[in-house]
Protein backbone atom coordinates (compact mmCIF):
# COMPACT_ATOMS: atom_id res chain seq x y z
CA UNK A 1 0.00 0.00 0.00
CA UNK A 2 1.03 3.65 -1.07
CA UNK A 3 1.94 6.04 2.04
CA UNK A 4 -0.09 9.32 2.09
CA UNK A 5 0.76 12.63 1.03
CA UNK A 6 -1.13 15.68 1.26
CA UNK A 7 -0.92 18.09 -1.14
CA UNK A 8 -2.12 21.71 -0.06
CA UNK A 9 -3.26 24.82 -1.77
CA UNK A 10 -3.92 27.75 0.38
CA UNK A 11 -5.50 30.72 -1.36
CA UNK A 12 -4.90 34.64 -1.07
CA UNK A 13 -6.58 35.79 1.42
CA UNK A 14 -4.81 33.33 3.98
CA UNK A 15 -1.88 35.10 2.89
CA UNK A 16 -3.37 38.23 3.36
CA UNK A 17 -4.12 38.06 7.19
CA UNK A 18 -1.12 37.20 9.14
CA UNK A 19 -3.00 35.72 11.77
CA UNK A 20 -5.00 33.51 9.82
CA UNK A 21 -1.92 32.13 8.21
CA UNK A 22 0.05 31.57 11.08
CA UNK A 23 -2.98 29.76 12.44
CA UNK A 24 -2.97 27.88 8.93
CA UNK A 25 0.70 26.73 9.27
CA UNK A 26 -0.08 25.72 12.90
CA UNK A 27 -2.61 23.45 11.60
CA UNK A 28 -0.40 22.49 8.64
CA UNK A 29 2.85 22.23 10.75
CA UNK A 30 1.08 19.38 13.20
CA UNK A 31 -0.14 17.21 10.17
CA UNK A 32 1.05 13.70 10.41
CA UNK A 33 1.65 12.98 6.86
CA UNK A 34 4.09 14.29 4.77
CA UNK A 35 3.11 16.93 2.70
CA UNK A 36 3.42 19.64 0.32
CA UNK A 37 2.29 23.64 0.66
CA UNK A 38 1.46 25.58 -2.28
CA UNK A 39 0.88 29.28 -1.58
CA UNK A 40 -0.49 31.94 -3.74
CA UNK A 41 0.52 35.65 -3.57
CA UNK A 42 -2.59 37.24 -1.82
CA UNK A 43 -2.52 41.13 -2.42
CA UNK A 44 0.79 41.86 -1.20
CA UNK A 45 2.02 41.69 -4.72
CA UNK A 46 -1.03 44.32 -6.09
CA UNK A 47 0.16 46.41 -3.20
CA UNK A 48 3.74 46.56 -4.18
CA UNK A 49 3.21 47.14 -8.47
CA UNK A 50 1.00 49.45 -6.57
CA UNK A 51 4.00 51.19 -4.60
CA UNK A 52 6.17 50.87 -7.53
CA UNK A 53 3.99 52.42 -9.53
CA UNK A 54 3.64 49.23 -12.19
CA UNK A 55 0.64 49.37 -13.98
CA UNK A 56 -1.20 45.90 -13.73
CA UNK A 57 -3.42 44.84 -16.47
CA UNK A 58 -6.26 42.21 -16.21
CA UNK A 59 -7.83 40.77 -19.21
CA UNK A 60 -11.35 38.81 -18.58
CA UNK A 61 -10.06 38.52 -15.05
CA UNK A 62 -6.53 37.30 -15.37
CA UNK A 63 -3.21 39.39 -14.70
CA UNK A 64 -1.43 39.96 -17.26
CA UNK A 65 2.58 39.64 -16.53
CA UNK A 66 5.12 41.86 -18.28
CA UNK A 67 8.64 41.84 -17.27
CA UNK A 68 8.30 44.44 -14.32
CA UNK A 69 5.29 42.16 -12.73
CA UNK A 70 6.99 39.34 -13.11
CA UNK A 71 9.73 41.06 -10.57
CA UNK A 72 7.28 42.11 -8.78
CA UNK A 73 5.49 38.36 -8.12
CA UNK A 74 8.70 36.38 -8.05
CA UNK A 75 9.88 39.30 -5.42
CA UNK A 76 7.05 38.91 -3.48
CA UNK A 77 5.81 34.98 -3.89
CA UNK A 78 9.39 33.23 -4.07
CA UNK A 79 11.02 35.92 -1.45
CA UNK A 80 8.91 37.68 0.74
CA UNK A 81 5.41 34.37 1.42
CA UNK A 82 7.62 31.81 0.86
CA UNK A 83 10.37 32.24 3.47
CA UNK A 84 8.04 33.99 5.94
CA UNK A 85 5.95 30.84 5.68
CA UNK A 86 9.07 28.65 6.11
CA UNK A 87 10.46 30.63 8.95
CA UNK A 88 7.10 30.29 10.46
CA UNK A 89 6.95 26.22 10.01
CA UNK A 90 10.63 25.93 11.70
CA UNK A 91 9.38 27.80 14.34
CA UNK A 92 6.56 25.13 15.13
CA UNK A 93 9.31 22.34 14.92
CA UNK A 94 8.10 21.27 11.03
CA UNK A 95 11.44 21.31 8.69
CA UNK A 96 10.56 22.92 5.37
CA UNK A 97 11.75 23.79 2.15
CA UNK A 98 10.39 26.99 0.21
CA UNK A 99 10.84 26.41 -3.41
CA UNK A 100 9.82 27.80 -6.89
CA UNK A 101 9.49 25.57 -9.98
CA UNK A 102 13.14 26.43 -11.36
CA UNK A 103 14.73 25.13 -8.18
CA UNK A 104 15.95 21.56 -8.92
CA UNK A 105 13.92 21.99 -12.20
CA UNK A 106 10.77 21.30 -10.02
CA UNK A 107 8.71 22.40 -12.18
CA UNK A 108 9.05 23.36 -16.22
CA UNK A 109 6.40 24.96 -17.99
CA UNK A 110 5.93 26.93 -21.38
CA UNK A 111 4.93 30.81 -22.01
CA UNK A 112 1.66 30.78 -22.47
CA UNK A 113 0.58 30.84 -26.40
CA UNK A 114 -3.03 32.40 -27.04
CA UNK A 115 -4.18 33.35 -30.37
CA UNK A 116 -5.77 36.96 -29.63
CA UNK A 117 -4.39 37.94 -25.62
CA UNK A 118 -0.77 38.11 -24.60
CA UNK A 119 -0.61 37.02 -21.17
CA UNK A 120 3.18 38.24 -20.85
CA UNK A 121 4.98 36.16 -18.66
CA UNK A 122 2.76 33.65 -17.52
CA UNK A 123 3.85 30.01 -17.90
CA UNK A 124 1.85 26.51 -18.54
CA UNK A 125 3.35 23.30 -17.28
CA UNK A 126 4.91 20.73 -18.74
CA UNK A 127 6.94 18.79 -16.77
CA UNK A 128 6.89 18.13 -12.74
CA UNK A 129 10.47 16.78 -11.57
CA UNK A 130 8.72 14.16 -8.77
CA UNK A 131 11.48 12.03 -8.17
CA UNK A 132 13.22 15.41 -6.49
CA UNK A 133 10.23 16.07 -4.41
CA UNK A 134 10.00 12.39 -3.11
CA UNK A 135 13.79 13.06 -2.37
CA UNK A 136 12.62 15.60 0.23
CA UNK A 137 9.57 14.90 1.73
CA UNK A 138 10.98 11.11 2.63
CA UNK A 139 13.12 13.27 4.54
CA UNK A 140 10.06 14.33 6.43
CA UNK A 141 10.93 18.07 5.37
CA UNK A 142 7.36 19.75 4.24
CA UNK A 143 7.86 21.34 0.48
CA UNK A 144 6.59 25.00 0.23
CA UNK A 145 6.13 25.73 -3.27
CA UNK A 146 6.04 29.51 -4.92
CA UNK A 147 3.84 29.27 -8.19
CA UNK A 148 6.84 30.67 -10.12
CA UNK A 149 7.99 28.42 -13.05
CA UNK A 150 10.60 28.33 -15.56
CA UNK A 151 11.08 27.58 -19.19
CA UNK A 152 14.56 26.07 -18.97
CA UNK A 153 16.14 28.50 -20.97
CA UNK A 154 16.60 30.88 -18.36
CA UNK A 155 12.88 32.53 -18.33
CA UNK A 156 10.88 32.70 -14.99
CA UNK A 157 7.22 32.31 -15.52
CA UNK A 158 4.40 32.99 -13.22
CA UNK A 159 1.63 30.32 -13.36
CA UNK A 160 -1.64 29.47 -10.97
CA UNK A 161 -0.97 28.26 -7.46
CA UNK A 162 -4.38 25.80 -7.83
CA UNK A 163 -2.82 24.15 -11.21
CA UNK A 164 0.59 24.23 -9.58
CA UNK A 165 -1.06 22.05 -6.68
CA UNK A 166 -2.74 20.12 -9.10
CA UNK A 167 -0.05 18.74 -11.27
CA UNK A 168 2.39 17.74 -8.38
CA UNK A 169 -0.34 15.96 -6.68
CA UNK A 170 -0.31 14.05 -10.55
CA UNK A 171 2.80 13.73 -10.63
CA UNK A 172 3.04 12.43 -6.59
CA UNK A 173 1.03 9.98 -6.97
CA UNK A 174 3.01 7.80 -9.22
CA UNK A 175 4.95 7.51 -5.77
CA UNK A 176 2.18 7.66 -3.22
CA UNK A 177 -1.35 8.00 -2.26
CA UNK A 178 -2.07 11.90 -2.39
CA UNK A 179 -5.00 14.06 -1.10
CA UNK A 180 -5.56 17.60 -2.71
CA UNK A 181 -6.71 20.11 -1.15
CA UNK A 182 -7.58 23.21 -1.95
CA UNK A 183 -7.94 25.55 1.16
CA UNK A 184 -9.74 28.70 0.95
CA UNK A 185 -11.84 31.04 2.83
CA UNK A 186 -14.97 29.54 2.11
CA UNK A 187 -16.90 26.13 3.71
CA UNK A 188 -17.07 24.65 0.40
CA UNK A 189 -18.87 25.06 -2.89
CA UNK A 190 -21.58 26.51 -2.38
CA UNK A 191 -25.13 25.89 -3.66
CA UNK A 192 -25.83 29.42 -2.74
CA UNK A 193 -22.56 31.90 -3.04
CA UNK A 194 -24.76 33.79 -0.64
CA UNK A 195 -25.09 31.12 1.94
CA UNK A 196 -21.57 29.20 3.70
CA UNK A 197 -23.69 26.72 5.07
CA UNK A 198 -25.13 25.70 1.80
CA UNK A 199 -21.84 23.49 0.72
CA UNK A 200 -22.25 20.66 -1.54
CA UNK A 201 -20.52 17.21 0.34
CA UNK A 202 -19.88 15.32 -3.09
CA UNK A 203 -19.92 16.41 -6.53
CA UNK A 204 -19.00 13.81 -9.18
CA UNK A 205 -18.87 14.04 -13.22
CA UNK A 206 -22.53 13.95 -13.43
CA UNK A 207 -23.73 16.64 -10.96
CA UNK A 208 -20.44 18.77 -11.88
CA UNK A 209 -21.98 18.89 -15.80
CA UNK A 210 -26.01 19.81 -14.38
CA UNK A 211 -24.38 22.16 -11.84
CA UNK A 212 -22.80 24.32 -14.61
CA UNK A 213 -25.81 23.93 -16.56
CA UNK A 214 -28.13 25.27 -14.24
CA UNK A 215 -25.10 28.44 -13.38
CA UNK A 216 -25.03 27.38 -10.22
CA UNK A 217 -20.96 27.20 -10.24
CA UNK A 218 -20.35 29.85 -12.63
CA UNK A 219 -16.64 31.99 -13.50
CA UNK A 220 -14.07 32.02 -10.64
CA UNK A 221 -14.62 28.46 -9.44
CA UNK A 222 -14.93 26.74 -13.07
CA UNK A 223 -10.89 26.70 -13.05
CA UNK A 224 -10.35 25.06 -9.67
CA UNK A 225 -12.81 22.52 -10.46
CA UNK A 226 -11.55 21.66 -13.51
CA UNK A 227 -8.41 21.52 -11.80
CA UNK A 228 -9.68 19.12 -9.30
CA UNK A 229 -11.39 16.75 -12.06
CA UNK A 230 -8.55 16.16 -14.25
CA UNK A 231 -6.61 15.62 -10.54
CA UNK A 232 -9.18 12.97 -9.29
CA UNK A 233 -8.75 11.11 -13.41
CA UNK A 234 -5.22 11.24 -13.46
CA UNK A 235 -4.24 9.33 -10.27
CA UNK A 236 -4.73 11.37 -7.32
CA UNK A 237 -7.08 9.83 -4.88
CA UNK A 238 -8.73 11.93 -2.83
CA UNK A 239 -9.57 15.66 -3.73
CA UNK A 240 -11.87 17.87 -1.46
CA UNK A 241 -12.01 21.72 -1.61
CA UNK A 242 -13.20 23.84 1.89
CA UNK A 243 -11.78 26.18 4.37
CA UNK A 244 -8.37 26.29 5.74
CA UNK A 245 -9.56 26.36 9.44
CA UNK A 246 -11.15 22.55 8.61
CA UNK A 247 -7.95 21.50 7.44
CA UNK A 248 -7.79 17.99 9.66
CA UNK A 249 -11.53 17.89 8.50
CA UNK A 250 -10.78 18.14 4.87
CA UNK A 251 -8.30 15.88 5.06
CA UNK A 252 -10.80 13.05 6.48
CA UNK A 253 -13.14 13.87 4.24
CA UNK A 254 -15.75 15.15 7.00
CA UNK A 255 -16.11 18.37 6.18
CA UNK A 256 -15.68 20.41 2.50
CA UNK A 257 -16.35 19.24 -1.09
CA UNK A 258 -15.39 15.94 -1.76
CA UNK A 259 -14.89 15.62 -5.52
CA UNK A 260 -15.57 11.86 -7.24
CA UNK A 261 -15.43 10.38 -10.54
CA UNK B 1 40.42 10.74 -0.05
CA UNK B 2 37.79 13.86 0.18
CA UNK B 3 36.06 14.26 -2.82
CA UNK B 4 36.73 17.85 -3.54
CA UNK B 5 33.94 21.06 -3.26
CA UNK B 6 33.96 24.55 -4.18
CA UNK B 7 32.48 27.07 -2.50
CA UNK B 8 31.95 30.77 -4.31
CA UNK B 9 30.82 33.85 -2.98
CA UNK B 10 30.09 36.45 -5.59
CA UNK B 11 29.97 39.83 -4.82
CA UNK B 12 27.69 42.41 -5.42
CA UNK B 13 29.33 44.40 -8.36
CA UNK B 14 28.50 41.29 -10.36
CA UNK B 15 25.30 40.73 -9.63
CA UNK B 16 24.31 44.14 -10.73
CA UNK B 17 25.59 43.92 -13.99
CA UNK B 18 23.49 41.44 -16.29
CA UNK B 19 26.16 40.47 -18.60
CA UNK B 20 28.81 39.96 -15.78
CA UNK B 21 26.35 37.61 -14.41
CA UNK B 22 26.00 35.84 -17.13
CA UNK B 23 29.11 35.20 -18.18
CA UNK B 24 30.25 34.49 -13.97
CA UNK B 25 27.08 31.87 -14.20
CA UNK B 26 28.71 29.95 -17.13
CA UNK B 27 31.96 29.74 -15.58
CA UNK B 28 30.23 28.22 -12.30
CA UNK B 29 27.95 26.03 -14.72
CA UNK B 30 30.64 24.34 -16.42
CA UNK B 31 32.70 23.78 -13.19
CA UNK B 32 33.65 20.14 -12.56
CA UNK B 33 33.02 20.13 -9.23
CA UNK B 34 30.41 19.63 -6.30
CA UNK B 35 29.78 23.32 -5.96
CA UNK B 36 27.82 26.31 -3.64
CA UNK B 37 27.41 29.35 -4.79
CA UNK B 38 26.88 32.25 -2.17
CA UNK B 39 25.50 35.52 -3.59
CA UNK B 40 25.30 38.96 -2.41
CA UNK B 41 22.10 41.22 -3.27
CA UNK B 42 23.84 44.37 -4.87
CA UNK B 43 22.41 47.55 -5.10
CA UNK B 44 18.89 46.18 -6.26
CA UNK B 45 17.99 46.23 -2.70
CA UNK B 46 19.28 49.22 -2.05
CA UNK B 47 17.42 50.74 -5.32
CA UNK B 48 13.68 48.93 -4.10
CA UNK B 49 14.51 50.70 -0.54
CA UNK B 50 14.70 53.94 -2.21
CA UNK B 51 11.81 53.67 -4.74
CA UNK B 52 9.44 52.10 -1.78
CA UNK B 53 10.61 55.36 0.19
CA UNK B 54 12.09 53.55 3.29
CA UNK B 55 14.85 55.30 4.32
CA UNK B 56 18.35 53.46 4.84
CA UNK B 57 20.45 54.12 7.46
CA UNK B 58 24.58 52.86 7.66
CA UNK B 59 26.40 52.74 10.65
CA UNK B 60 29.87 52.68 10.36
CA UNK B 61 29.48 51.51 6.89
CA UNK B 62 26.60 48.60 7.47
CA UNK B 63 23.48 48.73 6.87
CA UNK B 64 20.49 49.08 9.66
CA UNK B 65 18.11 46.54 9.13
CA UNK B 66 14.75 47.13 10.45
CA UNK B 67 11.49 45.76 9.47
CA UNK B 68 10.47 46.85 6.06
CA UNK B 69 14.12 46.88 5.04
CA UNK B 70 14.20 43.27 6.13
CA UNK B 71 11.34 42.71 3.55
CA UNK B 72 13.34 44.35 0.42
CA UNK B 73 16.12 41.89 1.13
CA UNK B 74 14.12 39.17 1.46
CA UNK B 75 12.34 39.71 -1.54
CA UNK B 76 15.61 41.18 -3.62
CA UNK B 77 17.75 38.55 -2.02
CA UNK B 78 15.87 35.38 -1.74
CA UNK B 79 13.28 36.33 -4.49
CA UNK B 80 14.56 38.01 -7.31
CA UNK B 81 18.16 37.25 -7.59
CA UNK B 82 18.05 33.93 -6.27
CA UNK B 83 15.81 32.69 -8.66
CA UNK B 84 16.82 34.15 -11.18
CA UNK B 85 20.73 32.81 -10.78
CA UNK B 86 18.63 29.34 -10.45
CA UNK B 87 17.08 29.76 -13.69
CA UNK B 88 19.73 31.20 -16.04
CA UNK B 89 22.10 27.96 -14.50
CA UNK B 90 19.21 25.65 -15.40
CA UNK B 91 19.38 27.09 -19.09
CA UNK B 92 23.52 26.24 -18.78
CA UNK B 93 22.38 22.42 -18.14
CA UNK B 94 23.87 22.97 -14.85
CA UNK B 95 20.83 21.82 -12.05
CA UNK B 96 20.81 24.21 -9.35
CA UNK B 97 18.72 24.65 -6.11
CA UNK B 98 18.24 27.91 -4.75
CA UNK B 99 17.69 28.72 -0.82
CA UNK B 100 18.07 30.84 2.06
CA UNK B 101 18.87 30.11 5.78
CA UNK B 102 15.51 28.94 6.49
CA UNK B 103 14.87 26.64 4.13
CA UNK B 104 15.50 22.64 5.96
CA UNK B 105 17.39 24.60 8.52
CA UNK B 106 20.08 25.58 6.43
CA UNK B 107 21.80 28.37 8.64
CA UNK B 108 20.35 29.14 11.60
CA UNK B 109 21.68 32.45 13.53
CA UNK B 110 21.03 34.90 16.46
CA UNK B 111 19.52 39.01 16.44
CA UNK B 112 22.81 40.22 16.64
CA UNK B 113 23.64 41.82 20.05
CA UNK B 114 25.89 45.10 20.24
CA UNK B 115 26.39 46.91 23.17
CA UNK B 116 25.43 50.39 21.41
CA UNK B 117 24.43 49.67 17.95
CA UNK B 118 20.85 47.97 17.11
CA UNK B 119 21.33 46.50 13.70
CA UNK B 120 17.72 45.53 13.39
CA UNK B 121 17.20 42.05 11.73
CA UNK B 122 20.99 41.40 11.20
CA UNK B 123 21.85 37.91 12.14
CA UNK B 124 25.15 36.22 13.56
CA UNK B 125 25.37 32.46 12.48
CA UNK B 126 24.48 29.74 14.51
CA UNK B 127 24.74 26.41 13.12
CA UNK B 128 24.92 24.90 9.23
CA UNK B 129 22.71 21.86 8.44
CA UNK B 130 26.08 20.57 6.41
CA UNK B 131 24.19 17.16 6.32
CA UNK B 132 21.32 18.46 4.18
CA UNK B 133 23.79 20.34 1.85
CA UNK B 134 25.67 16.92 1.22
CA UNK B 135 21.94 15.27 0.45
CA UNK B 136 21.65 18.27 -2.29
CA UNK B 137 25.36 18.57 -3.65
CA UNK B 138 25.16 14.68 -3.80
CA UNK B 139 22.87 14.86 -6.16
CA UNK B 140 24.84 17.05 -8.38
CA UNK B 141 22.47 19.79 -7.77
CA UNK B 142 24.25 22.94 -7.23
CA UNK B 143 23.51 25.09 -4.28
CA UNK B 144 23.16 28.39 -4.66
CA UNK B 145 22.45 30.29 -1.64
CA UNK B 146 20.92 33.72 -0.42
CA UNK B 147 22.14 35.61 2.59
CA UNK B 148 19.30 35.30 4.42
CA UNK B 149 19.18 33.36 7.56
CA UNK B 150 16.69 32.90 10.65
CA UNK B 151 16.31 32.39 14.03
CA UNK B 152 14.15 28.93 14.57
CA UNK B 153 11.67 31.67 15.89
CA UNK B 154 10.03 32.13 13.13
CA UNK B 155 12.21 35.62 12.62
CA UNK B 156 14.03 36.20 9.22
CA UNK B 157 17.81 37.83 9.58
CA UNK B 158 19.77 39.62 6.79
CA UNK B 159 22.98 37.94 7.52
CA UNK B 160 26.59 38.95 5.47
CA UNK B 161 27.32 36.44 2.26
CA UNK B 162 31.10 36.40 2.74
CA UNK B 163 30.04 35.13 6.77
CA UNK B 164 27.52 32.77 5.34
CA UNK B 165 30.03 31.47 2.63
CA UNK B 166 32.51 30.94 5.37
CA UNK B 167 30.97 28.90 7.77
CA UNK B 168 29.20 26.96 4.91
CA UNK B 169 32.51 26.10 3.66
CA UNK B 170 33.72 25.18 7.02
CA UNK B 171 31.28 22.96 7.93
CA UNK B 172 31.46 21.17 4.52
CA UNK B 173 34.87 20.58 5.27
CA UNK B 174 33.69 17.66 7.55
CA UNK B 175 32.65 15.94 4.32
CA UNK B 176 34.82 16.79 1.58
CA UNK B 177 37.80 18.93 0.08
CA UNK B 178 36.67 22.26 0.27
CA UNK B 179 37.80 25.51 -1.61
CA UNK B 180 36.58 28.55 -0.61
CA UNK B 181 36.47 31.14 -3.47
CA UNK B 182 35.55 35.05 -2.65
CA UNK B 183 35.24 36.07 -6.40
CA UNK B 184 34.75 40.01 -6.80
CA UNK B 185 35.88 42.60 -9.70
CA UNK B 186 39.08 42.76 -8.76
CA UNK B 187 42.56 40.51 -9.28
CA UNK B 188 42.80 40.03 -5.50
CA UNK B 189 43.79 41.53 -2.69
CA UNK B 190 46.43 44.35 -3.49
CA UNK B 191 49.26 46.08 -2.28
CA UNK B 192 48.47 49.51 -4.15
CA UNK B 193 44.30 49.78 -3.82
CA UNK B 194 44.92 51.79 -7.33
CA UNK B 195 47.10 49.45 -9.26
CA UNK B 196 44.76 46.52 -10.26
CA UNK B 197 47.98 44.54 -11.14
CA UNK B 198 49.65 44.53 -7.37
CA UNK B 199 48.29 41.22 -6.56
CA UNK B 200 49.72 39.62 -3.32
CA UNK B 201 50.17 36.44 -4.57
CA UNK B 202 49.95 34.78 -1.21
CA UNK B 203 49.22 35.91 2.41
CA UNK B 204 50.19 33.92 5.62
CA UNK B 205 49.10 34.37 9.11
CA UNK B 206 52.74 36.36 9.80
CA UNK B 207 52.67 38.67 6.73
CA UNK B 208 48.72 39.26 7.56
CA UNK B 209 50.13 41.13 10.63
CA UNK B 210 52.29 42.87 8.74
CA UNK B 211 50.13 43.58 6.13
CA UNK B 212 47.75 45.37 8.73
CA UNK B 213 50.27 47.11 10.56
CA UNK B 214 51.53 49.02 7.43
CA UNK B 215 47.77 49.78 6.52
CA UNK B 216 48.06 48.25 3.21
CA UNK B 217 45.31 46.09 4.21
CA UNK B 218 42.00 48.06 6.07
CA UNK B 219 38.82 48.45 6.75
CA UNK B 220 36.75 46.87 3.95
CA UNK B 221 39.09 44.05 3.61
CA UNK B 222 39.54 43.39 7.16
CA UNK B 223 36.30 41.29 7.48
CA UNK B 224 36.83 39.24 4.46
CA UNK B 225 40.20 38.49 5.17
CA UNK B 226 39.88 37.87 8.89
CA UNK B 227 37.05 35.25 7.82
CA UNK B 228 39.13 33.85 5.05
CA UNK B 229 41.87 32.93 7.85
CA UNK B 230 39.27 31.83 9.99
CA UNK B 231 38.15 29.24 7.21
CA UNK B 232 41.92 28.56 6.82
CA UNK B 233 42.26 27.28 10.29
CA UNK B 234 38.88 25.92 10.44
CA UNK B 235 39.26 22.91 7.91
CA UNK B 236 38.99 24.35 4.64
CA UNK B 237 41.63 23.08 2.46
CA UNK B 238 42.10 26.27 -0.03
CA UNK B 239 40.90 30.14 0.27
CA UNK B 240 41.02 32.48 -2.42
CA UNK B 241 40.56 36.03 -3.34
CA UNK B 242 39.82 37.07 -6.65
CA UNK B 243 38.69 37.94 -9.81
CA UNK B 244 35.42 36.35 -10.75
CA UNK B 245 36.11 36.07 -14.64
CA UNK B 246 39.49 34.29 -13.40
CA UNK B 247 37.15 31.48 -12.01
CA UNK B 248 38.76 28.29 -12.83
CA UNK B 249 42.29 30.04 -12.46
CA UNK B 250 41.14 31.04 -9.09
CA UNK B 251 40.25 27.35 -8.04
CA UNK B 252 43.63 26.12 -9.45
CA UNK B 253 45.39 28.80 -7.32
CA UNK B 254 47.85 30.44 -10.46
CA UNK B 255 45.67 33.74 -9.89
CA UNK B 256 44.46 36.03 -7.58
CA UNK B 257 45.61 35.83 -3.59
CA UNK B 258 46.03 32.54 -1.93
CA UNK B 259 45.44 32.67 1.93
CA UNK B 260 47.66 30.49 4.00
CA UNK B 261 48.24 29.45 7.69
Amino acid sequence: MKEKVVVIKVGGNVIDNPEALSSFLRLFADLPFKKVLIHGGGKVATQLAKDLHIPQQMIEGRRITDAETLKVVTMVYAGLINKNIVATLQSYQCNALGLTGADANLITAHKRVHESINYGYVGDVDVINSAFIKTIIDQDIALVVAPITHDGQGQLLNTNADTCAQVIAEALSEYYEVSLIYSFEKNGVLLDVNDDESVIPVIDTHSYEQLKADQIIFEGMLPKLNGAFNAIHNGVKNVIIGKWEDLNALIEGTKGTTIQR
